[in-house]
């Protein structure tokens, strides 16, 4: 710990950017791994789903949402939402002038190490498939992978109705995995931050219909475990090991927000701030 | 006729507005039964839905898009939306002064008029049913009448995934219908105008667990019909009796919406043009 006491420490936040409450799904691995770091998050719910939108229109919604986080003199954004990650981050590294980390690298980089056959499947929004940005991430990572990918867009209406389990959610999954099938894909990547939460019935259908050796990616897991080695590399760790703070913020509807959150974390999280952008 | 023809008729088209694509079939029943009428859509695509939304956000949300359809030099206002009709039909009438017919309205003179046990079930989207607008209409209609409304969230959803019949929509319209289980309604009103495309569906499901003679009353056709009386009580007719155009304006992503309009109303729809608000 000696040598890690002399470093550079930065107490500063990291904010944390979601269109909706999908994010929170990142927020629960960044807390677990790097639970002294102060967060804020804002989840743009006057707007979402981002996830059906031109990239025009992205670009435009994530620009006013990187500018409000700034705002908190944060340290670092994380872009906790697959369809902004696909289409903005270049953006919002310039116009904040920070470094921004997104979902998808994360996630390509945890699925490429973990596919043994090269064959990749990713399951996201009609944005992210559209945008290519999987297929660009994992072939930019490994030459010999191939990615396929289908859009689901029923999944983030269920989590957010809160239907996680049972026949409803099992025969969605089922109908969109079954695309899969052929395919003959050995990892599936949950590209979209609101799909850990049906990580159960994923993992159940993905082993019945693709092979019961396939393995699911969670981009949130990849996300926060490549955010603790970019602090610890560049030095912006918090020194705290641990109380971290949380604050949300959220462009409409504070209340029913919390609420959610609180499903989400497992704990209570305090008062939801609403921002106008 | 020759009595009509000695009335004022107006050429101008009538604006109608939703915040997505489910305004579609209030103008396939405008256009069944006025199929003279020129009609303007806008189509929020960039902000929809507006379901989940505060009362404020849409409010100001519909206020923009009024103005935008003003602009074609409209007669009137159709709001083809029961989040915006719950919210906004007085804003909007003070702001545009011009008549605005909204949903909501029809649809519960619909009821009222189709109830012989006057308990009425409603299916609406979150924010319609937190609005409790359904009560109020009916019971400014009908004393006697009492209104059980059941907020159905997958609905909009499933229908623009295009998953209509089979296995899904039954299960999931199973689920919401099942709420009204015991309230003893005898009629059901279709409380988004995304739903008549999940009629087939909802009409089965409502038949078997609330009574074989439950009626459903769909909100679209109810405006229609209304829409036709007061053009004609006003004088605001059009004069053609067929060949009315119809122009569709959208927020966000043309294309799709073109394709899928062509879903909605059963025929080609030209050019879908971007408006910015």
């Amino acid at each position: 710990m000696t040598d890690q006491d002399n470093r550079p420490r930065d107490a500063r936040p990291i904010g944390v950017f979601d269109s909706g409450l999908g994010g929170l799904t990142v927020v629960r691995e960044i807390r677990e791994k790097l639970p002294g770091e102060d967060l804020v998050y804002l989840g743009d719910t006057a707007r979402v789903p981002y996830g059906a939108r031109s990239s025009e229109t992205i670009v435009r919604y994530a620009r006013a949402c990187g500018r409000s986080l700034a705002r908190h003199k944060i340290k670092m954004l994380v872009v906790a939402c697959n369809t902004v990650s696909a289409v903005a981050l270049d953006v919002l590294r310039v116009d904040l002038d920070m470094p921004v980390l997104g979902v998808i690298e994360p996630g390509a980089r945890a699925a490429v190490a973990a596919t043994r056959t090269g064959r990749v499947g990713v399951i996201g929004t009609t944005s992210t498939v559209a945008s290519g940005a999987y297929p660009r991430a994992v072939s930019s990572l490994a030459t010999k992978a191939d990615v396929v990918s289908i859009a689901a867009p029923l999944l983030v209406p269920l989590v957010e109705e809160g239907w996680l389990e049972g026949e409803v959610p099992t025969l969605v999954v089922e109908r969109y995995i079954d695309a899969l099938r052929g395919a003959s894909v050995d990892t599936l990547v949950l590209g979209c931050t609101h799909y850990p939460m049906l990580r159960p019935v994923i993992e159940r259908v993905a082993r019945r219909t693709l092979g019961e050796s396939t393995r699911v990616v969670d981009s949130a897991e990849a996300t926060a475990n490549e955010l603790a080695a970019f602090l610890e590399e560049r030095g912006l760790a918090s020194a705290k090991q641990r109380d971290g703070a949380l604050k949300i913020t959220v462009t409409d509807r504070p209340q029913s927000f919390g609420a959610v959150a609180e499903r989400f974390l497992g704990h209570s999280v305090g008062d939801v701030e609403v921002v106008d952008l």
